[in-house]
């Protein structure tokens, strides 16, 4: 029952304790924060198609022609799931009981900047800053994240992210250090006449080639780049194995652990592994609560 | 025993009952759609010939000099086995004890579409019509699925998928979310004057980068763009070990779960491998557990 | 002891046993077959460095500035090797107690193959049939795969692929069935004018993006194909998964068994589970075989 | 315990036990080689902050607009940390019991590489001479290699690959194996009319395609060059399952490995995991057994 570790995905939920609301916020919380009622239910499906077509209208105003033939009503339709966005994010500080642990919870900053370009591109004109606002105006999908908290099984992936996340590191500066060396050698190798202008931009290369994603923007000209380019090319094709080892194992060893729901009747922790006998926190025997 | 789970890929095998069925109709229907006896191998052996030279055939109409040189024999190549394939869905139609049942299956519904082709291109002329009718015509590959019918493997393939299928759709979510917000970060960056013409655009170009395609058809060209790329490049490099993971984790346990459905009749415990006459546990011999 | 399973890469070996060759023969034998003695080392090193140069004199044959500098020592190179792994084959016919059986072995094939091509370039002159033979010629570095015979990890690798080479060839046609349906779509949609000229060719652009090569040489034009493209793309990312989970999953298993090396008792078998206590193929005890 | 196995990592470490230093001598040791004292701890992250500046600025030196703008305190910038890290290599010198076992030591090598190339510009001066120091600058990277001693896991990520060293050589035998012959077919099919100037040059054609790098600069033209890059391509795509494999494999053994070291006092039986108190076969406490 201790097993309250800190969760990111419940803070906002954590704020909205249904005791010490009542009433309409209540009802109005059950609505806007909850999944569970009917209503609950109707309202994140309906968010959630909101977040959809706004987020396309503004990819789509991007276009030149579409936004050449429907500008009018594209901004129109912006400016409407602006509107409604306020209006939800209103009503989220009304009916929770800390309105400021849900504003500055992740939800609550992401809520609050998938509202604001729209209302900066009125105060700030021209072309440069209009498309700042654009890109900024995208991060309104991010509020779509929260359909991670239905889905149990993103928090399975991202455990097992967490506890493979020193191997991950490591296993990213060992590329960092690949790519550079790799990148100055063929900087000197094939030089500016062939692309390769300048250290930075040989890296950038380097990483190009290493992750086998190959644009051929820059290739080795020369037969010694060439070679060398190979063998990059040979390292990033095997170390591939690497992240995906980790990953593989940590997850492995998540769903042998989570496959695991027997409670111990002494102490009442999970996660014994499936050939237990006794808890391996209290030593109590486990065959009473064996199915 | 009762292990009768679903199966879809048995949906038509059970339209067929051989009980009702009686003299020729019976024999039709163990050539046509049963694979045990010999005249049913062969038929199935001949129709994947069939389906695999006509594929070819419309494939081959499509290249301008075959299709110049031979074009008339490929047409009546098509004809003879679009009727071929007629002939054959009248008497699937006729063999099976529900024809409505097949006629709506998933494979009823691939065979009816791998004929219509060909008769929709006398009805509708034209150019472009002919077209749309030539993609269809391709859908008659489908038919080569009956093909996993031979192959239990397939059946733990696909279990494998449908067990991570929700770990996979998040997967999916939290890609599209990361191609949208860099395809938007980079359509600021490097504009329509370096290719990134739209967000859509810029979000496909994005989709190619992080999947490491790389065509090269859209590349950044400022130090920035690079920069940002970059990142995107080792993240599509990195997370590629999550599908992997995935689905290795799931098949891993999938092919376990193959080996411990038999129990020893001595002591009951499970795990044995599959070709393992006596239990590693008691010694007890597992053959009277034997199916 | 009654393990004798077939092993293609101790064919060779099997013709060979000591007993009924003596004297020169025996000790040749000894040499050119065998690995264990010291002459026989030495012979098999000096065999791959002789192998490594002479591939590397055939390729560097093709390098415009290398044969006009040096052709006519690569030349000769050429034949000092032909006329030494001629040599070398007749001395491997006449030590084997039965030569056909060696010369329609595998790495007999190949002995030949590697010899035929510099003497068939005297038969037929002329610049098309060299070219065909040039290409002969690289097959001698097949020899190399004798390697294998001293790297036992090559038969677990290789064991693994045949367990899993149902599931294999199960993933290889529905991949096929994929770039047969994109590719066909794509020629729809994009049409000649924008590269995909024919549906072979659209299957070829599809292989190319779904294995994420990405040339670039072929490339979406349209909004819709570009749409499509990101599908076929994001398809091949996730399904690089299923090779990736069939391979680990069987090589996992091989290592298992494999660390098993505790013979049984009463049978002799080998292979047990690591907690195995009694012999899974005749029930015996494993408790007085254990360490 | 008698786990005392060879540890490359901690070659230099070895060279300053604390017994035979005394005085300054002992407290610089601990500072400079040790990164347990606070003075340590803060030695070692300045020196990597030192280092990243560094390497930053020999990087940007290389671009253009920014050698033109800001080379003179870039140069200023590189000489302040040559003399820092010359200081720190003779501090090193002087602080551990055996100077010439940390001088060819791994990271003694590595610490003087670092420094030598800004000298060796003032001795040999000129342009194409200048390059080649500039590449070898960028080996000071290599001192952050250090930073591998303060993640554990880094080790468990080497000996995976360690173990399964073999298993890769051989696929790496493999691969080279099809490059030389795949690249051989293309050099007769495509030929030097479609970029397949050489066999080395077909081969690397061979290796872009084959790791799904795919750079577009060489590409079959003519459909049956197509159909072999084809196979190419699923053979890359396939066979990339194999390092996978290998490594997940070693690596799930070697997070096994840790978990099973510490035996029952109770049972005997090993393979608990890391955070259990008590066995999970008898009930006994764990918490003698803990190290």
């Amino acid at each position: 029952m201790s097993q309250r570790r800190p969760d990111r995905f419940h803070i906002a939920r954590e704020t909205d304790q249904p005791e010490p609301l009542a009433g309409w916020r209540l009802r109005l919380n059950d609505i806007i924060f909850g999944a569970e009622s009917p209503a609950g239910k109707a309202f994140d499906i309906a968010l959630i198609i909101a977040i959809l077509i706004s987020v396309m209208a503004v990819m789509l105003e991007t276009v030149g022609t579409v936004q050449h033939q429907h500008g009018g009503w594209l901004v129109r339709l912006e400016w409407f799931f602006t509107l409604a966005f306020t209006l939800e994010y209103g009503l989220r500080l009304l009916c929770v009981r800390h309105p400021w642990r849900y504003a500055t919870s992740f939800f609550g900053v992401v809520d609050l900047l998938s509202i604001i370009p729209t209302y900066l591109s009125l105060l700030i004109p021209g072309v440069n800053s209009l498309l700042v606002i654009r890109v900024l105006r995208i991060l309104r999908v991010f509020r779509v994240l929260k359909l991670f908290r239905y889905l149990n099984e993103a928090e399975m992936l991202l455990q097992a992210m967490r506890t493979g996340y020193r191997k991950i590191l490591v296993f990213l500066y060992a590329v960092l250090t690949l790519v550079i060396v790799f990148g100055s050698i063929m900087y000197l190798i094939e030089g500016p006449d062939n692309g390769f202008s300048s250290i930075p931009r040989s890296v950038y290369w380097a990483i190009v080639t290493l992750t086998t994603v190959g644009y051929g923007d820059i290739a080795p000209v020369t037969a010694i780049g060439q070679f060398i380019a190979s063998a990059v090319m040979i390292t990033g094709y095997a170390i591939i194995a690497v992240p995906t080892g980790i990953y593989t194992a940590e997850l492995a060893n998540q769903i042998r652990i989570k496959r695991d729901s027997r409670g111990c009747p002494g102490c009442g922790k999970t996660g014994h592994e499936l050939d237990a006998d006794f808890c391996r926190f209290c030593g109590e025997s486990l065959q009473t609560g064996h199915d």
